[in-house]
């Protein structure tokens, strides 16, 4: 059997999330279609993780074994005429029959992308969260300090994580503020919970706006309780930017 | 009666273009029934000129009257707060009675957006043209050169024009090569065929990959001939940048 690692773009849009679900359209439902389609057998497509509904990514990576003997560009350009526009397969590569896509990578670096002001072009709508307040981006990056290194994280874990332990650990965490009310957060983690990135961003808007205080933040961090934290930010801003092995 | 000018933003990519149609959801179709909701009484939006199906507008103009004594601010939110998020009203101004946001326009300023190359990112598909050849630039260029002017459009006007003249006056036509495959394409003029700048953009199209040489191309302008030209760049391509009073 051959294994083949795939690196794969989405705009999440108009799906469930990546994992497959029945009766629903996901990432991974398309992908393994459209695979079956070409390779004539079914192959299980292993993800580097879950994306939400309506998560984006821009270099999610993936795995799967087959006993074809397709050449890999021609399954590529097969995939891509086959799958639609709003998921393309960038990058395909035999790799070691040992490689897992989710168990092997060592982080993930997600993007965040927040517009502050009352005039975000519609072009921007489904690519980021708009609020119509002014954020002091200089103390979400002192509350957003705090969340470097090892933590439990529970207080920023969805209702549903199925995690055995909530202990993770953040490697980096940048706010950039750009012209025009754009913010762009980037945060890296070995790996992160269900909605994790989401409730953080939420709670450091708190913060941003002034409705929380720094010392506050990271109570709620402290406290592991999730009903301590803030909303959950919306999934469109959200971006799979890498995952690193 | 109030004359209000209105700046549209919108992604066409949902809608039977710009102008009202009966059953199917248009721009201006949604701005009026929203308008309607507001203003509690009905409007006649006019817009500058039609754009079509799938065609976007980061500044389309257009005018209505009104009895109505709301403030411009309030209405602008509160059509905002209605209106679907590809659709956004960037200003709204009192103007003079005796505007028309039609007849009073000196010229419109098309974009058309080109990716050559096999890797489009998903981000971009539903705003560029996505071809499959390398495209020279500067052929491209020459053959543009020869629109400039006043000249009788037949040969790009598309099959079901209403207009009684065919003859327009092009301005300006920039063709940028960018890095990564973009080729970014400008056009001014004082108004547009139906289906021109696409017509005009798929045969330059043959004159970038080399099956038109530049000759052919003004033959096929002086000719006046429909028949002759290439084929219509699709929609999603397509800008209306600007329109100059």
């Amino acid at each position: 059997m051959r294994n083949i690692k795939i690196t794969v773009e989405y705009d999440g849009g108009n799906y469930q999330g990546w994992q497959i679900q029945k009766d629903e359209p996901t990432i991974q439902g398309v992908i393994e279609e459209k695979l079956e389609i070409i390779l004539n057998q079914k192959a299980r497509v292993i993800g580097s993780g879950r994306t939400d509904a309506g998560v984006h990514a821009l270099n999610q990576v993936a795995n799967f074994f087959t006993s074809s003997k397709i050449e890999l560009e021609s399954l590529k350009k097969g995939l891509n005429s086959l799958l639609p526009p709003d998921i393309v397969i960038k990058n395909l590569v035999e790799v070691d029959a040992n490689f897992h896509a989710r168990y092997d990578a060592k982080s993930r670096v997600y993007k965040y992308l927040i517009f502050s002001g009352d005039s975000l072009s519609t072009f921007y709508r489904r690519y980021s969260w708009q609020v119509h307040h002014q954020l002091d981006v200089e103390r979400m990056r002192k509350a957003a300090d705090c969340l470097l290194g090892w933590h439990d994280f529970a207080s920023f874990q969805g209702a549903d994580g199925e995690n055995h332990s909530s202990e993770r650990k953040i490697v980096q965490f940048t706010i950039r503020g750009r012209a025009k009310g754009w913010i762009i957060t980037t945060v890296e983690a070995n790996a992160f919970l269900r909605h994790m990135v989401r409730n953080i961003i939420g709670t450091l808007l708190e913060v941003g706006k002034g409705s929380m205080i720094v010392e506050e933040f990271r109570d709620i961090l402290e406290s592991r309780d999730r009903r301590k934290g803030g909303i959950t930010a919306p999934p469109q801003g959200l971006f799979l930017k890498e995952v690193k092995y």
